[in-house]
């Protein structure tokens, strides 16, 4: 059906789900809640996957009710029992969900109720699930983080092993997707081990205040002790206002944005391998594993994975656009808005995943024609050492620009004759210039240019090696 | 788990799936799909709700080879048969998805072959999925348009059956949230019949240019005859230029964006409810089956369905973001990214779909607090009709800047003693500007603030009367 | 300085500036404004371009005024000629603007009052700012929608007259920037004509519903005729509710939406050039006026504004999110977050102007490469024709499954031995397939697949000229 | 005129602008650029508030190439001079630009060259504007935020005087827009603080890697100094890739992405505001400068600077969208794209800045009306110590979720009778739930509550006079 009917059509009040017999939130309502409202409203679908979470930050909270006196000890004992039982069917996905469970918030509670008896409705007490919720949000974003982060460093280990194999062919850089200058392809591919290197960094999350106990907004009337709930689930310190720990979803957005400044990494990734491996490049070609073919020409080898790296980070930046405007004007307190903030999370979360993932897997399976890098570098048209030129005038003497200028009219007369800058004569060269002289044809060779780049950064085949050693050691040591 | 793993880890291209015997995309390729790769580019989780659009474009396209001479008669006689079979288990949800099949496409081709043979293979001639699905999508614009169009009239029929009952209840009309000038209920109720009437336009999708018969986007070597396609999937004509036929997500992202302008009304709708809905304003409560509670407070009645509608037209703006960011700067001619259209515009339409369903749901289940609203029209330190001061001014000769100002001076005076604007003498008022005299009185009633705003598109009641009965019968007729 | 410093600091309310005498919009208020609230408030380096609309609109309120008898026929008289001198003035470039100028409505009208005295002074009777400022919004894009539509026509003629020049070259259509068929430059033209053409139409701005006498957003109790500011300002008719009126600025979002599917044509030309103005493409050069230089290296010819025209696409875009997001969640009436709507329009049109002026610059001034096409197309490893052996097959009876699987294996058979498809002797193709006999070489053979492309919208060399010439007749007749 | 044309109309290459004698980058060109090139290419209009950070960076590179010898040193000295000249003509607003200024890089060394001769020409040798803008905008950014974080520490400021003046005072919390639970108008405003806090954490810009010595983006062939420029710039370490150190806008990105933050924070304190000073809230009202008049109706007193709070942030995020988008896709390397990113950063910058100043301004002219926050929490129709009577069924050993069920009903027995929780009966508590005694009283004030509500970031006063304390100490040991 290509109707997007997500929800039943709802022509009236009398349409509403029967109440569910102890449905928790309806206790002040007449009768049950009116589907339509149940399809948007239900966030089960999207925070199902806090369950682990959840249930982690519900055992927090029940020791501490112990602890501190609130709950009695067997009390605790059997909630703690129960949540482990229903971490247990949630890890074997035997767990049952029901039409009353709004949030993964009530669904465990519903099934610990179900599985203890009453001593599973002394659980929330001295918490609301605004508290609940922004804990396992904080929770998951320490999880997630470590579980993105050792996606990209397994592209980042994909890349070194390029380097490692491949790093000394020589390839053209480009500005502007003109050719430039030579460098090493293993200078190239440690531009994006750097760079990946940054989002890893971006992507670190510390836990720093821990929401739970902040209640509704306003904190509870019990004695609760909130810096051993912080500390058990490992934050630095219980958060200072209840109002802003409830109220804000600051720390998702921007885990959000340093998700897409990685994503933004591997679109680029993606792009110059759509580049590289078109006919007109020629410098790699993708292993029939990460190869499609197309419906109607039976000669494509099509490089769809990159491709999607280059695209689906739009769908990380739709999120970041989504998580900054859900809250843009919101007054402080919890808002349904806020609830939207994990779909659109998760999708970001997701999206990286998956890009890691191809990636690595394209990375894996890709070939680079070193010849066809080296024929693109040494292509006379391409004056890629014009640089090089210039810059042996300025070590005679000659003020930058004016070198600069002086073979911009040299490159004019080679490409009028159709010939490369070496197969200028010296009186010509001197015809533009009068500094040039016999030495000049030294630093017009591709290795020169290459090998006198050893200033740091630089694509110097020494420079080159150094930084394959660093990052390799850095990852071994798992920073 | 809360970990965001979609898809397998990809150690190495060893992990390649096995080739499926007789996939007919792999042809060329030794071996199966990546499994990273596999998970990022299956589209069939996003396209499948094609199904329907897919077997009747490619049953245009199987009548048309025969019609042509491209197929035999009865070749195509059992590809008809075949399609109608495969339509069949879709609609019975019986239709049962292979590994294999990458798109709804292959899914559909796949099965096809299975249910009559060889002949199956015939069908792919003279297109390809490029042209494909762009004819799949042109035709889903269409029918997504049909279905949400009847969801936006729903709710303007509630928003009618609400001014019926309430229309000529009477509150203040705000600007910058601050009381203006008094207003009927029913007028601003019908300004967002009016809205969504123009949202309802906005959601108009012509077809016009079929796609089919544009190939891979250089047309096609067989002698089609693409008048008669395009006639008989309901299109003005087929699409004029191959190129632009495959590489343009235009008309999609177009719809997304007048459903994006739809789910801004609704929005906002949403965000008055939340605001009439509260305490502090108590002009309208939700019935229960349209509220929701607290896992802590037992007070609340939330009006989660209100705050989901403002806060859900963020979800469509950002699928605008990525149908608008997707092919920027895209040479033409079609590539991967395109695909990523269509998870973005059926995100939108969803959601807009939701949006409409619980907005009808709470229209149809509020009950406004008529005394509220005309109390807070009455509190003289609201002053309303300080408006109604300024034109009485103007009728007496008075310029208007000059009007306005003294009756600024006029409130300051009210404002100061804490009165009203009627509350002061004719003396006073003098003081001020010698232009008043007693028969000022008379405007400054709120019925007569009301009943002179006869001027179209104003608020009195003959006004509001005749809006009603105008979309009672424009919504009658079915336009 | 850097510091981003656009106000000065405001240690507290005693800086108020002092309350300009006279200011009208401070009658009620002691003292000025505060200097930061004056920097984030005043609209007038927005909204000043929009003079020639307000003094258009206060002009035919003016009228209105008069022929209603609302003002004297005098006053309406010298109303008339202060506005008009105030329009000299604009034109002249000799408006002095004040700093208590609010907004250009403010500004029309003080200076109108320093004119001409009190008699202007009652101009503002009968209405407000918020229906003066819709209407002008409203005009507006009427105006804006016929500037950018000329700028649109401007570049599909410069693309024309290269379709005319080069239409006949040949080179690879490629999908997923890998070569696929071939194609003539003049149908890969003609695309962009073709969805310029449609970025023209969805340009289009009917003046369907004039907002004058909206008020602030309840109507007035003055007898205007609305109908006649509406027909004199050349709507359809006047808005019929007034909040409606008042409220929304749908049709300046979708205004933008439209300029941003426009922009993206352009960036996707802009992308295109840049691949083809590569070394590795060399299809294409571009003339040294619209080339640029580096500061380093004195060889480049730098495509910078096709770049910028892939970039910019993304300002559009941008602005679309502004005008998509500012009203959400907002009840009707006025709110100054609608202000926020004309930087963001205006940065869209003007964007898009630039984009189109850049854009006919460099089709103006590019010289195309058609040895390098064609070279690209007759590159035997690119398989071009690979699809026209499989329709030879289907010619043959072959099912167009079975025979896209065989040309795939001949494809890797060619590819393995290094050579094209029309160098496999017949029995090397008859040993894959049994179908294939002598007759076969008459496909493969590029101006055969060109010319059988002649179903409408194919690349055929009669299609192109066809669509050329329907174009020229289209544009030659102003459509 | 209401046209947007920014560029003049450019019918043909002819009209490319003549030559700039000595224009550096047009050396190998014959003729100048074409004027609509000119005109989208030109970044002066936005790069030039840099120029500061350039000169620095030319000073840092100008003593390194002397103390490398690369240069010799009275060369260094008259460059060095020449630059301190040209950043007086910047800093005293006399530097004069010329039309061939492109952007800010080539306006300052042509005014070098202007101003000491030939050995300005030298000081381009061995960086390129790729290296110099990356270093440009990373010395930016350190400075923006500091600027920023000045700022986000005035509104703090702001915000304690008001608790230090009013945070004794009693309102309702709310969630949902529902009244849920008493607080301290101090606790409220302190949530404000601490979020403001964590943006200005998030605003902390380190200077990391210096671009400078990347070259054109492959290093250079001179033995520059680059550890020396680095730390002379207050950088930790060179960038330890050339590649990609100029190919990334990572900094600027999450810079920008930490300003929407701030203002997303500054966006509900204005939304917030917006409902205090509506009349149905009537908690606060805005001295008159900050306050704004309506040109129609002579009572309002808009508080527009709150609603641009809520609607500029809106901007910033459509600025992070901008930054998040232009590099998608993008193979790494320089392309103009990346000079999109400066318009973007600093309209983030800027609004933020304007933002800040408002809500200061507006915050230090805000009167709280203590009477009307108190009456909303006394109303007994809010029922704002259900909650209190849950916590004490708690206490009596209820489990909370019977409690909570328990309460529920007693709030619909009381909204049925139209009165306050208070008002009920022991009888009919105990009808409800038998736990219910004669102590349930003393739960049922708002003292009490409030006093309870002692653990960690609870709203009891003693817990707010902590807070306020902590943070006075915090600001004044400018942290």
């Amino acid at each position: 059906m290509t109707d997007p009917q997500p929800a039943p059509r709802s022509p009236g009040a009398a349409d509403a789900t029967p109440a569910v017999p102890g449905d928790p939130l309806r206790g002040r309502f007449a009768g049950g809640v009116h589907p339509a409202l149940d399809v948007i409203n239900r966030s089960l679908p999207d925070d199902r996957r806090l369950w682990d979470e959840d249930i982690t930050g519900s055992m927090a909270h029940a020791r501490m009710l112990g602890a501190t006196g609130i709950l009695p000890a067997d009390a605790v004992e059997r909630i703690l029992e129960g949540l482990a039982r229903v971490r247990e069917e949630f890890a074997a996905g035997t767990f049952v969900e029901q039409p009353s469970d709004e949030d993964i918030h009530m669904a465990v509670e519903r099934r610990l109720v179900e599985l203890i008896g009453p001593d599973g409705k002394r659980l929330h007490a001295a918490r609301s699930r605004n508290d609940q919720v922004a804990t396992d949000l904080a929770l998951h974003l320490g999880r997630a983080s470590g579980a993105l982060r050792a996606r990209v460093v397994a592209v980042q280990r994909a890349l070194l092993d390029l380097v490692r194999r491949d790093g000394d062919a020589v390839l053209p850089y480009y500005t502007h997707l003109q050719r430039a200058q030579p460098i090493l392809l293993g200078h190239a591919l440690l531009a994006y081990v750097e760079l990946l290197g940054q989002d890893h960094r971006g992507l670190e999350v510390d836990l720093r205040e821990c929401p739970l106990g902040a209640g509704a907004g306003t904190g509870t009337s019990f004695p609760i002790d909130r810096e051993m709930t912080a500390r058990e689930l490992g934050f630095e310190r219980p958060a200072p206002n209840s109002i802003a720990a409830v109220s804000s979803r600051r720390d998702a957005t921007m885990f959000a944005a340093a998700i897409a400044a990685c994503a933004t990494t591997l679109s680029r990734l993606g792009g110059e391998l759509v580049l590289w491996t078109s006919r007109e490049f020629g410098f790699a070609r993708l292993g029939d594993a990460v190869s499609t073919g197309s419906s109607i020409m039976p000669q494509k080898r099509n490089p769809d994975g990159a491709e999607l790296l280059r695209a689906q980070a739009a769908r990380v930046n739709a999120a970041v656009h989504r998580l900054l405007e859900l809250p843009r004007g919101l007054a402080l307190g919890y808002h349904k808005d806020l609830q939207e903030d994990k779909a659109a999370l998760f999708e970001a979360e997701d999206t990286l995943a998956r890009m890691c993932d191809v990636a690595e897997a394209m990375l894996r399976d890709v070939v680079f024609d070193r010849d066809r890098m080296r024929a693109a570098v040494d292509d006379p048209s391409g004056f890629l050492l014009a640089t090089e030129l210039a810059d042996w005038l300025v070590r005679r003497g000659v003020p930058f620009r004016e070198a600069h200028e002086a073979v911009g009219a040299i490159v004019s007369l080679a490409e009028g004759r159709g010939v490369g800058l070496s197969d200028l004569s010296l009186d010509e060269l001197r015809a533009v210039h009068e500094a040039f002289d016999g030495g000049v044809a030294e630093v017009l060779t591709v290795e020169g240019a290459l090998a006198a780049r050893t200033a740091v950064g630089g694509t110097s085949p020494e420079n080159v090696a150094r930084e394959l050693a660093r990052w390799e050691s850095r990852l071994a040591s798992g920073t």
